[in-house]
């Protein structure tokens, strides 16, 4: 049946359709992990030593590294990737605009919490989708424990001055209500992601309970996350 | 001999004189890398389009790959990586800052003609150590080809406007002089670098022909990198 296929596409993204919510949930994803270079560089030059700096470059290079997959998924799938990406910008180019960092430690928790939010996020959507693309996802979500650095420098600042806390917990809700401002513009603004959500004849889907809980989910894992750096939700 | 060690230290390494030529050498490149780093991801900004952005990232990406290993070596030696790193960062910070490209094109040709410079100068010197050192800094030095897609674009530009090729290749010259000059004060400022070019009882060195020479070796190289790109050198 696929024996007319030149590359390996799964037999699910013959459907039209779902192939088109597939490409641009990869090219949302792909423009996320360069937006998300672009910034973790940016924030690096507020790194207090040259050491910090190098850690959070090494979230960088892994975020980019991710890209590499991704990009020859879409090849495969017949568009140029960047042409497909170049709908998403907006929406997360104004992620970042609205929650840029005024210091080093805002913009450690929000590499932590975003990059935690926003792989959630997806794994939630993949789940939704053939193996093959799922299994794409969930390996381009991997930090590789990088973020970990995190956990002890944020930790560290609080236990030197404890009203820094107060200021990071609200740091943390307000990138919360841009990541969740921001999603809803892309579903929005993306028929084809909206109905991947809805599901198909053959394909589960979510209806509205089912969207209630996981948002449910991502808010628990968003305060887990928020409690691992020593912070309220 | 070596039994007393607790990690894998080459036995060449225990003259103190020859190890600590080679602790700034590795500390040397590896903050050469980090700041690599720096410059790509800043010059990536002019980029034109999201796919040159993203394949100056690569570049990016992938010289900072090569501080892994490095670190670990410096730590395997008994050293503070970052420590280490901290009198060679004014040098290298000051050719950047002589050397910052005003435009893409000056960042395209900056990316291609001083990495592979740097790449010619670690290997001529890679030259004068032992095995383990040696393969480990040729190994960093490798870009996996990822700087070709600057070849492609500077000749494009020319082709376009031929009168780039001018500004292009006084360019060249002005990083070539600069890096040149910045390499001198390195050495100049760290005896044991000095040393380590000069030899020893038991280790082959430069006498100044033999420098002469190197010197050559590196103008001509870097004049086919600038012909690769259309330019004179």
């Amino acid at each position: 049946m696929a024996e007319s296929h030149e590359t390996e596409v799964p037999v699910a993204l013959e459907d039209p359709a779902y192939r088109a919510a597939v490409v641009d949930l990869l090219a949302v994803i792909a423009y996320g992990e360069i937006s998300a270079f672009d910034r973790l560089s940016e924030d690096a030059k507020m790194a207090p030593t040259l050491e910090d700096k190098v850690s959070l470059y090494a979230m960088a290079s892994i975020e980019f590294g991710h890209l590499t997959g991704i990009r020859e998924r879409l090849t495969e799938l017949g568009v140029d990737p960047f042409a497909v990406m170049a709908p998403f910008v907006s929406a997360l180019d104004s992620f970042h605009h609205y929650t840029a960092p005024s210091d080093w430690l805002e913009s450690l928790v929000k590499a932590y919490v975003g990059d935690g939010l926003a792989a959630d996020f997806y794994r939630e959507i993949a789940a939704f989708l053939d193996a093959d693309t799922r299994d794409l996802i969930v390996a381009s979500l991997s930090d590789a424990g990088h973020s970990e650095f995190v956990v002890a420098r944020v930790k560290q600042a609080i236990a030197d001055d404890h009203r820094v806390s107060g200021r990071l917990a609200l740091w943390g809700r307000r990138l919360m209500g841009e990541a969740l401002s921001q999603a809803q513009r892309v579903a929005a603004e993306h028929d084809a992601l909206s109905a991947l959500l809805a599901g198909g004849v053959d394909r589960p889907g979510m209806d509205l309970a089912a969207l209630g809980r996981m948002f449910t989910r991502l808010t628990e894992a968003h305060a887990l996350r928020m409690a691992e750096l020593g912070l309220e939700a």
